[in-house]
């Protein structure tokens, strides 16, 4: 494959680490290699600089450093904040969107869980999670937006029915709301007050930072269960010596992307116009996936109708464009989209619907070259 | 503090990542950023160099490449083997040594948690092992070698107890041995046939490898529940995107290792004895905790009676010299170590003994400077 010519069109699958990011991880590699729960200063300062990259994604969370546990990246934020607190529930029950990630959807499957509808274009049925919600319900888990149609879900209006619900209910169990904000991070404010959420996951593999980095927010207060026992790191959520170089490049991503974000999002919805209007010429009978106005400005999700997307994805990468038929996480798995379904699409659409995520390395020759490889190969 | 002439005895606690390890994860981060779950060629090739670096640490073990899962660390392997297992056995008993990690002893405490004793040198005792295995115990974990004594365990002869305890026991619930093999991996054979293991933990971050990798192997066959669900990778037993750099790190780490360990064990068992010489001339009232031929080539505990630990450990810092008092996952706590209480000694001796851990860097003169001015503090 032509690596200088291609069109890498999967950003929401993974990122490449930004250069600033990993000199930013690179000292705690080799001399800052320190173990920072050791007592010596040498030790000590790595410990500083780790509490230092904490405060920092306090910083653009609007909350406390304490607040911010740093996990192996946005699964196990996402376990974390759903084991974590349902384990100590176990008659109570969870409320998820049905078009959450694997990693919401399989954890809140081991418990008591409601799954509330969307709508065609992948909004949250308000109503239903009204109703949805009962006494015995613990969590809500509503991602902030979705990683395979891009879709933003209206997360103040879930906070605002989540807290009526809390004002009304009888019972004295505590109810909380939890957002997986993986996909929306470069791109959305992620101010936990200003969006009502309770507990919310970040996920540096999705924002040019490591792999397997990525953090929980925790509100203080809200008591969870570890996953990992031992010696007590991360305020007893996360045991095990801490990966700092990753929350140190984590941080950094961070800080990058929530800088650069308002810029990004204009850059980024101008490519997506012209993708999208681009199409609607040469490819009429395409059809937008997701809400076309509350939509991350870095996805475009197609049904080309009579299409199979396996066919069309080979295709496009023979011309150097690298796209996705689904996430990532599933596009091993045979099975069509439980999102799309959840839409309401057709095991036919859904088999000839492809995903087109676009990045920071994204130009408008990409998007030309992608829609007029696509319109030539499905025309 | 004098960097240059800083002597780094706490390898034991963290090790500094090897200019090699770095070199192989770099491209992971970069051109190589690629999703190994996505479909296409170049995510492709991602997938297939972590299952080449799965089968190379599968190599070391004698295993097969679908029996290693990689974690993030050696907490999360040994969180991963007890609670993995033991949530499917409510009603069952774990028994593992008093002188576990605390991520054993505190993932097995969730649990109906035997501990069994141990000798005055930190060797397990195997009568009592014998006598705390009955008809309900389905995990036994007896770590390969202690983190703050060094003492190596006769890991065989435990397997040989287990497996006798199995094949008289009425009960039809299964039985494991798991073995955290953390402090081993430098220095020792990792074939798990050999050893008689069905469960061993791997850690990156003690071996010149990144923080925060790592593996459990899992003999084929041996159902575990995952703690983190999701998308299904590492097959379905650790969900997440991979962190293909860190274990392409982990891989070459341990490559290493086990490569040059006869070499290094030579080498560190020389300088061991020179520590011990030099100390029984100029300290002779210095007693070396845990077992003397049993022991790991690195490790030098010492207890100075009347002395204070903290006070010592702040006086060699100024020297230039950076040891521990314990493991560094427990240093920030106020309790004296489990692990010498478990030896028998006094909370007065445990708070007069210090641990030396050597590694890859230390020299003749590294061990020259330490007795010297240990002997001079201390004196």
């Amino acid at each position: 494959m032509k690596t200088s010519a291609t069109i890498y069109l999967d950003y929401a699958a993974a990122t490449p680490l930004d250069d600033a990011v990993l000199a930013a991880m690179q000292p705690y590699f080799s001399q800052q290699f320190y173990n920072p729960s050791a007592t010596y200063a040498a030790a000590q300062t790595v410990h500083t600089d780790l509490e230092a990259a904490r405060a920092s994604v306090a910083h653009w969370l609007g909350a406390h450093r304490s607040e911010v546990i740093f996990t192996a990246g946005g699964s196990e934020a996402n376990n974390l904040a759903i084991h974590g607190l349902m384990r100590q529930y176990p008659n109570a029950n969870i409320v998820v969107s049905a078009i959450e990630h694997d990693s919401v959807l399989q954890a809140a499957r081991h418990y008591n869980c409601r799954e509330v509808a969307v709508k065609a274009d992948g909004t949250i049925d308000l109503a239903d999670l009204e109703q949805q919600i009962d006494d015995n319900t613990v969590l809500v888990s509503v991602m902030y937006a979705n990683n395979e149609v891009g879709t933003i879900q209206p997360l103040k209006d879930v906070s605002q029915v989540v807290a009526a619900s809390k004002s009304t209910r009888s019972s004295k169990l505590p109810l909380y709301l939890h957002s997986d904000a993986c996909q929306a991070t470069n791109y959305l404010d992620l101010h936990v007050a200003r969006l009502g959420v309770d507990l919310l996951t970040l996920n540096g593999g999705k924002i040019y930072g490591p792999k397997q980095s990525g953090a929980l927010y925790v509100k203080g207060g809200i008591p969870l269960q570890p996953l990992v026992d031992g010696g007590g790191q991360e305020r007893g959520l996360r045991s095990g010596t801490e990966n700092v170089a990753g929350a140190i490049g984590f941080s950094r991503a961070l800080d990058t992307a929530q800088t650069m974000h308002h810029d990004e999002v204009s850059r980024l919805q101008k490519l997506q116009r012209q993708f999208l209007n681009m199409l609607s010429d040469s490819l009429p009978t395409a059809v937008v996936n997701g809400a076309h106005k509350r939509r991350l400005p870095n996805n475009v999700h197609l049904t080309l109708p009579g299409q199979d997307n396996e066919r069309l994805l080979l295709q496009l990468e023979h011309s150097g464009i690298l796209a996705a038929a689904g996430s990532a996480c599933s596009a091993s798995k045979e099975e069509p989209s439980h999102v799309l379904r959840a839409m309401g699409l057709s095991d036919a659409a859904a088999q000839a619907s492809l995903r087109f995520t676009m990045g920071r390395y994204t130009t408008t020759e990409d998007v030309i070259r992608t829609v007029q490889a696509l319109a030539s190969l499905a025309n």
